[in-house]
């Protein structure tokens, strides 16, 4: 069958979120970096079409964890180090996904759909 | 609303789309390394969850053409030197979605959504 | 032979910048999002071991003139739109290496070594 | 001072390995596609200047040792899973380098520097 109008909006949806992970995983982050790269991935990410807004939390906390028990005071970023809320508006349907932890994985997941 | 299982199912696609592009886009790549590039594209992205087949087609032609208008022997993986297809099976609705340029944008879109 | 420690310095340098470059290649960008990009790359790699900075200049005219001729509002990072320079200093010695475009190629490039 | 020739073929192997780990880390990667990825990597920075060789050995047990303390059976490819050898010949110098963990961190470091 043809995509309904609500069904391509989450696919913009989770086009949004795999270029935000896999764009910047990898990235040398630390606790005095980690502001500029979430403003960075918010803006970078809102340039994609039908995206209303990115929201970038760099987990400092959970980052000072994870430097305290290894020898060099930078890591990689990867999922366990942030949360990420995408809000797309794709022909008139609003979307909400989010990811966090869910357990050991970073489960990108759909909130709301509406419209 | 809550999100459906159709829509989940396209969200899911939308994710492997941005992963794939994101991940391998900026990879030095040759005619002589495009074989090998497609192939780990694909099994990279097979790898996520829900993804049955990924299919990858690197466009030696549009790349030699790209190639014999400069000065290196190289160039890095963009959109127009590829078309890919990307097929989720996500709790028993089946997703086809495609990626090929559009004019000058590389498109991504849902082709059918299926049970 | 054993690397001497300008040798090793000069490799860090290589390091930074190759990191740099396939770090951010393929990022979404546009004028208003230059400039949260570019802080955002400095800082990453001034994370990594003896670099002692970074500096990352987005060419927004260069952009500009890229979006005029197309249909998007935004494109991909690549090296036509930036200049870099990366200072290390490793063990006393000082590298200076930049990256600019020479022809349509960009080149990195040692300035100088010292000490 | 002007960098010598054995420098500049120093901070070309430095490019090499900083493209290689951060354009490749993040990729989903798993036993069954590993050694599809590694040709990819082997080929795709061969392509670029002054790179004879590269050998990539993603490794299987460690991986497999990952996967078994974890619920998905993917993981993303970062240093403790590969080992790698570039060798460059940059105007008669040949420079060999190589990373592997040194400890918890993965040491990229020039072996030799020869002619």
């Amino acid at each position: 069958m043809e995509p309904t109008t609500p069904q391509e909006a989450c696919f913009e949806a989770g086009i949004k979120f795999g270029t935000l992970y896999h764009q910047f995983a990898g990235t040398p982050v630390s606790p005095k970096s980690a502001a500029s790269l979430a403003s960075a991935m918010e803006e970078a990410i809102e340039n994609q079409p039908f995206c209303s807004s990115v929201s970038v939390d760099i987990l400092e906390d959970t980052l000072r964890a994870e430097l305290a028990g290894q020898s060099a005071d930078y890591t990689e970023l990867t999922g366990r180090f942030m949360e990420v809320e995408i809000v797309v508006d794709y022909e008139g349907v609003d979307v909400v996904a989010t990811m966090a932890m869910d357990g050991d994985y970073p489960r990108m997941a759909l909130d709301r759909v509406e419209g």
